[in-house]
């Protein structure tokens, strides 16, 4: 089965990179998160603002995340992002992301996600709910 | 007129600091918004997001900022901030930030933020109205 | 004169924005520095760690710097920045950057930079230096 | 075996929230960070610039990390962090975070960190090497 996958190029940035000279860590995730958000966007047909109401949901927050740091980038680095759901399941997904630099694997993260609703019972929490078919689908048939 | 003053005591962290060594400059304005929201919150009574329902209002965003940068600060830097009103009008208001390094200022930021509501016409929009009396009385007398 | 002007275009990111749901305004700066750090590589033909090298300078520090909020941008709001030198002096440089959605003005940022080297005296000081001849040219000729 | 541990109060800030209302899950990672800094720091009972000098080091970068995220946290929430080593091997450590609010812990976060210094044969390169008796001690001997 072919996963749809989100190839980007990201240059790091001077202001990503802490006074050793490398990416300070967090700066991945936002790098990461904006990824996952492209890749159910691009699933979905829309924006994600377009989504949260064509499909009636409140997000996919983080359960679980894990990263490994194999070589450190630096500021200037042209890195390739990509970035795959690896397993869907009813109501959570799992999202790998691999950023190589000059053809090296350098960081690898691995997100478990849930979909969510407003929960009916008190609007400002959330709920799991069921992932809509239509984007299991197109994450699922590249 | 005594204006109500918040002073904090802010290390400077790593992850705030550049591959000069130095902070990265958005950093500075992350530590400044907090200071007026701080301040504003002293002055309401409440945390911010109680202060939006109390008294009906959508936030205070930013109209105009400015900020002079006279000696750098580094990472493990232990820094005092004040900030304060220095005029309210209307529906808006200016803060003054003063970031200060072993007794000499070495940042300061000057905002004009906008008190706003949701638009009646258009919910997703915001609008301008009237900071509440209450909130200006104790801004203005410390 | 015609300005070298570098113009990008950028999506706003989930993460750039607040529960407002517009851009937390110190990540508007993130993008600006990008854009002046690009300004300056394309003016010297390479990456900023190369050309900390090849010129044999420390960075460009802020010193001063000013932006207008003319209208909010939100999430998945595609953007185009457009970033010039307004002015060059001896060892200082103003920069203009204009952010506009929809073809309109958003934000604008004006920022005053000092070009400085490592103090002879105090390595680990820095001290402002000329600016090199051949980055002010290619500057000020687009 | 009783761990040094810090243990922290942070207020959540309004910048460090997305359109949700929620903390944007990269930000619990410069949270986190501090932590560990200001563990090493007391273990080492200097600032970190300080110890990387006294101890001949280049810093601890993360090889691994793992958060799990059990409850959201919103702006105005006040939470309590609590950061300790969890295993120390020859050049290497793991530290574990537990972010609590209102005393149920909200976020967890493991991470396996390696201590660095500047590869003789390199210096812009980074190499593992041991860590230092006395941090070592101090950490496991609260």
């Amino acid at each position: 089965m072919a996963m749809l996958t989100i190839t980007r190029n990201v240059r790091i940035e001077w202001g990503q990179c802490d006074p050793a000279g490398i990416v300070f860590y967090p700066r991945y995730f936002e790098i990461f998160d904006a990824g996952t958000i492209l890749l159910i966007e691009q699933a979905g047909g829309m924006k994600k603002f377009q989504l949260l109401k064509a499909f009636d949901f409140a997000g996919f927050p983080m359960v679980d995340i894990r990263a490994r740091y194999l070589r450190p980038t630096r500021y200037g680095d042209d890195v390739v992002i990509e970035t795959a759901a690896t397993e869907i399941r009813h109501s959570s997904f799992d999202i790998h992301h691999r950023l190589s630099k000059d053809g090296e694997l350098a960081v690898e993260c691995f997100e478990t996600r849930v979909w969510v609703g407003h929960d009916p019972k008190d609007p400002e929490q959330i709920k799991s709910k069921p992932m809509p078919a239509e984007i299991v689908q197109r994450l699922t048939q590249a």
